[in-house]
Order: C-alpha cells, then structure tokens, then sequence
C-alpha cells in the first residue's frame, strides 16, 4: 500500500515535470530551469482613457475570465513595473503574456468562442495593441 | 522508512508546487493552471545586421549563457512566430523573456556578473532594445 502510494507519487512528480517542462525536480530546480518551450504570445494593449482606473479594471476582469480558454498553457496579466530605463517602455496599461504548446494551440486560442466575445465585448477600451509572437530559437 | 520517503515526496511536491506556482498537481493542470506570480521582463532585440544569420547565432549564444544567472526563475529565448496579423510586430530578431520571482530577484539579475559581460560583449550585435517590464495586475 505505502509502496503503491510512493509511486503514485513518482508518477505524480512525472506529470509535474511534464507540464512545467522541468527537467529535474529538486532543490536546485528554480535556479536551473531548462528554457521554456513553446510560442509566447505576448500582448501589450494602450487604453482609450489611460486615466481610467474603472477602465483598467474592466480590462483586466475580461482577461481573467478570457484565461479560461482551454488551449492556453501559462499566463500572466500584468501592469507596469515603476522600472524606468532609457530602454523600457512602461506607457502601456496592461500586459498579456501567454504560453502555448504550438502555433496550433495559439491558432486554436484565436478562434475560441471565449476570446471572440472578449474581442467584441471590450475592444472599445483600448486605442492600441502591439502583438509579438514569438517561438524558441 | 517508506512513510519517510512519502513525507520527502510530499515534501518535494510542494517545492514543485512553490516553484512553478501550480496550485495544485493533477491530470487537469495543463488546462486550468492558475495565473503565473512574478515579475516578467521581456526584451525584444533588433540587430544591426539584421540579415546576418552569424550575428544572431552569436546573440543566441549569449543569452543561452546568460541564462545561467541564478536569480532567473524561467526563461524563452524566442525568433519571431510566422504570424502576421496587423498589430503584430515582428521586425525584432531575438525575444528575451525573463521571469523572476520579485523585482528584488529582477535587480539583482540586473547587476549579475554575468549579465554586465554580456552587455559588454553582445551589445554591438544590436541596434535596438525595447524592454518591457510587468508585474501582476
């Protein structure tokens, strides 16, 4: 019994490392991690009333609840840092950073009923998008 | 001892956990995984010879070795997707995405050894860097 629970365990770990693209787990895994794989999808939006903390909120609220497509890997949602390099831009309101496993994923992310009503529910608070699409080297 | 082993399973499943910010470990990970904590640093490079595979060869190269600074939690080393919709750019030639647990972890890496070589080293490869740095909304 415990030998049986000990390998689910294993195999528990097994699935932890595949999902996350570690290669080993242990003590020294968050200071080594192999690059991620897979297409970065990274978006950037500028909104209509930058002023607008009802506004930002209302953006953000629609990007959780986009977050839900199934295609997606990771994400994260983001404003930005108070860093202030000659060579960051910090004039953007939120940022949309996602993993996919492939450009498939991504592509199946694009047509999802979830971001189509995101796109026509609240693309009117925005002024701009910048899109950069990127997969490993 | 095998009750020892399952408490070091235990034990090394919410460090997996900790590291990777999954909150829980099962079968429906991939598809529902809670949003990613930390600070991402994105850098987007431009080079100077943009036609020159050589030149971007040597880039990657750099990054590959400066992704040993030990204050990275996760790193991609990116070439731009073959996407093409309007709002993306994709007229860089190499993706830098960096994220670190806190600004904290992001400032050391900053001032890391190895990253003040590779600006030394690599930074007459590019024409132009354009940060963007975010932290969760």
């Amino acid at each position: 019994m415990l030998a049986q629970s000990r390998r689910k365990f294993i195999s528990m770990l097994g699935k932890a490392a595949a999902v996350t693209g570690l290669a080993t787990i242990s003590g020294a895994a968050a200071a080594a991690m192999p690059p991620k794989k897979g297409f970065v999808h990274h978006v950037y939006f500028w909104l209509n009333n930058p002023e607008s903390e009802a506004d930002k909120a209302k953006l953000l609220e629609g990007l959780r609840n986009l977050a839900k497509v199934k295609s997606i890997r990771e994400y994260h949602i983001g404003v930005p840092a108070d860093t202030n390099r000659d060579v960051i831009d910090s004039s953007y309101a939120v940022s949309w950073m996602l993993v996919f496993d492939d450009r498939k994923a991504q592509d199946s992310y694009q047509e999802d009923p979830i971001h189509l009503d995101f796109v026509k529910n609240y693309s009117n608070l925005w002024s701009k998008v910048v899109v950069y699409d990127s997969v490993p080297a």
